[in-house]
């Protein structure tokens, strides 16, 4: 496996690939290029002046007769920790708000209406130790912890975790698929079902484990639901004071692994953006035309092609403690 | 779009990336790599006689105590139609035979186990015209038609329509999710609750529909049901003696477009081969360990964490005719 320091997948491509092959590549993985949006000088200047990296990406949709187009700006950031593990556990929290704090500054910017954080961003993934102490001390109160105050400063923060719930939103109807939930493809299509535009997935996941899942699962939900996904993850090591083991079989470890960042928006159309890069802090703007969802669903139609009256009999079986699966033999 | 005849995007990258962005490349979009197959001489020499591509990979499993590997290998065919669509029935019929014939001979050679043909492989793509004549001349007895008096020859056949049946073989427990039928992730996952070790997936689609989600379908589905999946794509351009059109508000036309082929085999540790070719009729030999399907669900237990009984529930309520979509409003 590459050294985390390799930057990432574009930076590659467009080194080594003559320009015509390199459009073909592109459109072969990432399906019909994305506009590079104009975004304003200022934002490129505070992203340098922060040492994090800035990129903005438009979906584009076909004109309708009726209705004009229905844009959203949303930002995606992902971000090392500032304060190793071992630091004081408030002092770990106010460098993350004021780190975030200047990502922030300039998604405002940028016009962005909606911006997702990774998963578990107010402190280490320290969930891989397996203790308790002193992570329980990062849990807040959702209603008026520092965090939430934080937040309400310029931003919007919902969640829930009864069903699959979607936010009506003056920017779309938005909903929250975290982390490992993203492996499962019913958790996309029942947050679809229930009419979500846009799916974000804040996540925390490490090279080893999971890099060649990231580029698939977030973005086969996009074009299986006809709706935006968006998938974050953080960047960087993190180390633990005291020894841990993954359940793997090997041998205990203060790092959980690489955090290999590489966020990314999909759409309905099977277009991408390109990830931000595997080892910089970085915020991803993105701006969807939500008109795109229904026009690719008037192309492929897979709510109503989808047998999911069927699906619903035959999972319903398939959970019971008798079911028999239905296996044919010779 | 690129040309058809721009090869594939494996030729493009190993030509200009070098070895070590190669791998690391390689690492990102295809996983673990996959062994190459040490096939016989004369089975290559065949295939550059009958002007087919070969290729031949290995999906490893780690060794268990309890049991041996469980190897089994799988032939993917991908090809062009050999007389225009226009010539005389038996005629198109016959060449197909014997065209199938010369690959599945190759097949053999290399020890394949189970073969498995592009969708409609008898006849050319010919839904797409929405005629009737001559195409209805195509059907055949699935009981004892030429076709299937055809396969008895050497090969293993069994179709299914109702629910989602898995079929006990020797070589393991496969199952076949038919072309559009790829586009819902819960046909794969029922297949997978039914005990599939391998899904094949027989697929007819055009590069300007398609193209992006082709790698992207398949792939996630092996990821998400821990089980191995086959994804056959025809090849070349089919021209029709009549115009038709698409449906999609564009001018009559006497062909679909261009199917790209790009077959590939994908495990479920996140792993595939590289694909065939986009121009070529091609054979894909992939050894499978099906000990792999358990050892990655014993790491992601997906199986395990998925909410079926929540699922089941939700999408029971989620087909009724007066359901309210679970959408939080402010």
């Amino acid at each position: 496996m590459a050294e985390p320091e390799w930057e990432s997948l574009e930076q590659c491509l467009e080194k080594h690939l003559p320009p015509a092959d390199l459009r073909e590549v592109k459109r072969l993985l990432y399906g019909k290029e994305t506009r590079k949006l104009d975004l304003p000088g200022r934002a490129f200047e505070s992203a340098a002046e922060g040492d994090f990296e800035l990129q903005g990406y438009a979906f584009e949709a076909a004109e309708e007769q009726l209705r004009g187009p229905r844009t959203v700006r949303v930002g995606l950031v992902q971000n090392r920790i500032p304060l190793p593990a071992d630091a004081p556990v408030a002092k770990q929290v106010s460098a993350l708000h004021r780190r975030i704090e200047s990502i922030v500054e300039v998604a405002a910017m940028c016009g962005v209406n909606i911006i997702c954080f990774q998963e578990a961003w107010t402190m280490p993934f320290a969930f891989c130790t397996r203790e308790k102490l002193p992570w329980t001390e990062f849990a807040e109160s959702a209603e008026d912890g520092p965090t939430t105050s934080f937040c309400q400063k310029s931003t919007y923060y919902m969640e829930g975790n009864l069903g699959h719930p979607v936010f009506q939103t003056p920017f779309g109807r938005i909903a929250v698929n975290i982390c490992y939930g993203r492996h499962h493809p019913l958790n996309w299509l029942l947050y679809s079902v229930n009419g979500a535009d846009i799916i974000f997935n804040p996540s925390a996941t490490i090279g080893a484990l999971s890099e060649s899942m990231w580029p698939i699962e977030a973005r086969n939900a996009a074009i299986a639901n006809h709706c935006f996904t968006c998938a974050i993850n953080r960047v960087g090591k993190e180390y633990f004071p005291h020894e841990f083991t993954s359940g793997d079989g090997k041998k205990a470890h203060k790092d959980f692994g690489y955090f290999y960042g590489s966020s990314y928006v999909a759409a309905p159309d099977s277009s991408r953006t390109p990830g931000l890069s595997r080892t910089r802090d970085g915020l991803l703007v993105a701006e969807l035309n939500l008109n795109l969802c229904r026009q690719v669903n008037d192309v492929w139609n897979f709510k109503m092609t989808g047998r999911y009256d069927m699906y619903a009999r035959e999972l319903a079986e398939a959970v019971k403690p008798n079911y028999r699966p239905h296996i044919v033999k010779e």
